[in-house]
């Protein structure tokens, strides 16, 4: 199974299972912006001697300013974590719940760092119906015997979002109740201003609820590890009183201060090319007989037509170089599905064909 | 006051406090190897788009590999951390400590970290008469009380060794008592192999104890974090346990690998190179009125003739573009102790002229 570390992206464990180099896959197994970090990052990296060898500011301080200003929060809101899964390690540590709330499918690491540090998970389910999604009044429910939800916005691996409003009654329902509602928005980057649905304009109002952000996804790269926090300053700080001092490295702070500073263009680029590209891949797999929610984010979850399963699929996609990610093990989904990034034309389209190929192979 | 954040290398508080550029300080206060990364490993860095455009490798299976291997360890007993300062809060979490015992003077992270993660912290102190170190019935009267010991091997800020029967008799008496001896060996590589006192060859025989290996100060990658422990393999997996999967970014595992493969020119012209100009400098300071003990590390404690403070040191050197770090904070030294990192000839002695003239000034 590709999936040995609980994810996608895992090219060593890819290069063993399929005898790959590990540089050669093409890989629909990570949700990564396929455009590549914003131009001129890779080189500032490669020119910034002193971000290897001198310490990184444990305060982040030049990041801090620089996201504070593009979001409209006071830098006391924020914490900037070595990826988003530290982010949500450190919201655990400073939160310490007892009992924690998923919605799935969900990210694995949800689960996993909860039980990790020693919570209990309790958890309701996204229908079919819903395109994977819970019923408000479920999940409220369900914030009423917990002390700390995670909701992914969009959720991963299907990809659609909560209404605002929805959201709004949660965020209440957590202020009424003394618990945590953490949004994870790694992948909202993705989704136009327009069609985003986000409670950080209105963040003041509910000193309860933590917007969890990645940059590692949008601006291309995982391999640094950043992301970071928006949450009320108390809660804010019993973060930062949580993490390890220079937790974040020395390139990645240099690289997220690039990118904050690479300005529109590139993320209007990246926006237009993956709501284009989504919609060519969706159709693509439609078109292949797989069931595929509406998902607004870079990746997109299909249901392989019977009787395909995800690990047959993935291991055939494999062997000829190109990576998925099999969501088998996500509880609800049965094992037909499969989660693809949204990559440019020309892979996509490799991977449609490639596709189309082993299910004519074994269907006619 | 330059430690801020409670350590030394952080060049943004100085250019805030000396109006110099954060990249035009000498800096004397982070304990880095003067002659930089190992030959060919910043070019690495800086051709290798797929470590910053993919995600690392969650298992750390390569640099594992390459340490078991140098080490003359198995590979399960090693976990690899985002620098020491992760491979002590692994450990804290692992063992979850309810007392944690410390030798002061000692790096301020062993009771940051475990207090932290609100374990209790009880101490000894070193005497002046013992170059800083304390005797070793008193660390083991100590070992008695407490859950887990952090000992550095040399410690920092004194750089002076434990001999190792020493180290067996705490690694015995952890042993029986069921603690956890904890030998901080994040300098020891700065020390020749013949005059190194660890407990690595004979670690098979003490399932208690740990030693916390750091690989950003003898290679000078401090900015990419990377350390590592090595420990019985039930105690590493529980560490790894509690790991947030991509904690170690994917720069990191190349340049350790890398450095790993430099080879032994670059490690042994360090040693000599070290060797060498502490003892020019430690002269010098000397010459100058300071108290040294004889440190065998990569830097070096000064104790500063009255009535000159580690305060006003630091500040006048600061403003003349030098950066030391204060010991004013360390339990059991003085007001007038401050930590200098050995650096090449041209540095050291760009030191000691700046001291002897503030200083002369001062007095003549």
């Amino acid at each position: 199974m590709l999936e040995k570390h609980g994810h996608g992206g895992d090219l060593l464990t890819a290069a063993e299972l399929y005898g790959v180099g590990d540089g050669l896959f093409l890989d629909f197994s990570a949700n990564i912006n396929p455009l590549g970090p914003p131009p001129g990052v890779l080189e500032l990296l490669r020119d910034s001697r002193q971000a290897v060898t001198a310490y990184p500011d444990p305060g982040h301080r030049r990041l801090k300013s620089l996201l504070a200003e593009s979001l409209g929060v006071d830098s006391s809101w924020i914490t900037v974590g070595n990826g988003a899964a530290e982010s949500m390690a450190l919201l655990l540590l400073a939160a310490a719940p007892r009992k924690v709330g998923i919605i799935e499918p969900c990210f694995s690491e949800y689960r996993q760092l909860a039980e990790q540090f020693g919570a209990e998970v309790l958890s309701v389910q996204g229908t079919k119906e819903q395109d994977y999604r819970a019923g408000v009044q479920s999940i409220a429910g369900l914030l009423e015997q917990v002390d700390l939800l995670f909701l992914g916005q969009p959720n991963n691996p299907n990809g659609v979002q909560y209404s605002l409003d929805d959201l709004r009654l949660l965020a209440r329902k957590a202020e009424h109740r003394g618990a945590i509602l953490a949004v994870d928005e790694a992948f909202i980057d993705f989704i136009p201003g327009e069609r985003r649905q986000s409670l950080l304009p209105e963040l003041a109002g509910y000193r309860q609820t933590v917007l969890i952000r990645s940059m590692t996804k949008f601006y291309a790269i995982p391999g640094l590890r950043l992301g970071f926090t928006v949450a009320h300053r108390e809660l804010a700080a019993a973060m930062t009183a949580k993490q390890v001092t220079w937790s974040v490295n020395g390139l990645a702070l240099l690289a997220g201060e690039a990118c904050l500073r690479s300005g529109q263009a590139y993320e209007a680029r990246t926006r237009e090319l993956i709501a284009g590209e989504r919609e060519v891949l969706r159709q693509g797999l439609l078109h292949l007989g797989c069931a595929v929610p509406p998902g607004e984010a870079n990746f997109l979850l299909a249901g392989l037509p019977a009787p395909w399963t995800a690990q047959e699929m993935q291991a055939r996609l494999g062997r000829s170089g190109i990576l998925v990610r099999s969501c088998a093990m996500y509880a609800g989904l049965g094992p037909g599905h499969i989660r693809v990034a949204v990559r440019g034309r020309e892979d996509n389209s490799r991977l449609l064909r490639q596709m189309a190929e082993l299910m004519q192979g074994e269907f006619l």
